[in-house]
């Protein structure tokens, strides 16, 4: 599969993870300011268009093939602002966005990976995960909601999970929305300092604000562990809002070129139809 | 709730419908080119936004309130342009789609209002129906799927069901994509002309098509009978899909409008934690 400047950019090398030495306020792989970047994903869209309808209707044909898209970050990094400004610019009725927040009593009677099941998009659809099971891994070792045998148990079963994922036709492009400790500083700040973006801030986001560098340090196992051939990860550098958008509109635009997705041919005949239409008894 | 001049035009008069009275080509209330509209259309795209965005924080603060906009129209009027262009205009995090195909083995083992209820938006949602319940009195009625004293019995259970959706805070936009037979042929003959087109023909669809004045008098029947001062009907001129989209995208702003949305204030103290960002220990 060809891919992007800025795919190959953002796509995690193999190995250790140093969050540290990955710049958050960076826009690798694009060459050009940030009035270039909005017009560059702007100019994505009628593709875009294009080969969602292609990957819809060719579920019409029996394909079981769809994609899903895994957006994790620290708050603020923008996943909100990732689903507004890209995701929207694919047609809604094939797009199915799960946002999972804290398990329900319901779910923590489950394995972790039920409620995960349950918010998997449907053949032909484009599905957004808007945090995901990598939250069982991350606040869940963080906070201690899990033991350690057990979140050691979740990395390889994330892995088999998303194998088998694959193996159905499912194509899995993860991303974590990375930002600098400051640039989320401000974004909190701002949010303090504008009534109308109050309803977005919680006294809470203060708490796991300071347990950063755990975070950070569960961020990079989990991403070394879980960054695998048919689901690599890629940390998006999202300091810039602009190229958090623009990068994660490539990687959706990279995966749907490379399913080569066709227009399914007529099951009846064509000639046919254009016949009975022409000849059919008035209607009116 | 003040209603601009297209809500006005294209909103049921009480009565018996004659949908033969009601032109499929007109653009009543607009005074403007296609462009004209287009553009009409594209400057609400902010406000839509805008009141979307204050629909969805007011659940944080507890509100039940949402939108359920239904859409229902013969083959080719149009749902699915309205949900690409008119929907597509709203952030998809706060827009839920649900389409009702034919139902499945389990859904007909239910009351026919099972499946809608369980595709009814959540607080904060925009929910829409691509076709409804109302398919229950319609192809119901011509197939006779229901047997004449079960489809009466539904317009007042739908009636019942819509006035209590009302009062759990749901604002209901009923519209109905009229075209005219004349435009269904010709946009049924271009999908049969382009092969990137063909997965959306069916030859189903030329016998329903046969059955064109049976649907006219299920849909006449329907309106008369569930046009409600909570629920009333939209019949929009669908042949021109500019004003289709316009017409749409003016009744959810309309509907939005007159729901007076407020950001929620905060429920904690902003000053204090103000300063808790101010002086906390360095994060990196």
């Amino acid at each position: 599969m060809t891919t992007s400047a800025i795919a190959d950019a953002v796509r995690l090398a193999p190995g250790r993870v140093d969050l540290t030495a990955i710049e958050t306020d960076a826009a690798p792989g694009f060459d050009g300011s940030k009035s270039d970047g909005k017009a560059a994903l702007a100019a994505m869209a009628p593709e875009l268009a294009d080969l969602q309808e292609r990957l819809w209707a060719e579920r019409t044909a029996g394909s079981e093939r769809r994609v899903l898209v895994v957006l994790q970050g620290m708050d603020t990094s923008g996943k909100g602002g990732v689903l507004r400004h890209t995701i929207g610019l694919v047609d809604p009725q094939g797009v199915r966005i799960t946002s999972f927040k804290a398990p329900t009593e319901e779910e923590r009677a489950q394995d972790f990976l039920w409620r995960i099941e349950k918010g998997l998009p449907a053949a032909g659809y484009i599905g957004v995960f808007d945090r995901s099971h990598y939250e069982d891994v991350l606040i869940a070792r963080v906070r201690g909601f899990a033991d350690p045998t057990e979140v050691e148990r979740r990395y390889g079963a994330i892995n088999e999970f998303e194998a088998r994922l694959a193996d159905e036709g499912v194509a899995i492009i993860k991303c974590m929305l990375h930002i600098g400790a400051d640039e989320q500083k401000a974004r909190l700040a701002e949010r303090l300092a504008n009534p109308e973006k109050h309803w977005k801030y919680n006294p809470g986001d203060l708490d796991e604000r300071a347990l950063w560098p755990a975070y950070r340090e569960a961020y990079e196992v989990a991403l070394e562990r879980t960054s695998t051939d048919v689901a690599p990860w890629h940390v998006v550098p999202s300091d810039k809002k602009w190229f958090r958008n623009l990068a994660v509109g490539q990687l959706l635009l990279d995966t749907l070129r490379g399913l080569d997705l066709q227009w399914p041919e007529a099951d009846f005949d064509v000639a046919a139809e254009q016949q009975r239409l022409a000849e059919e008894a008035p209607v009116r």
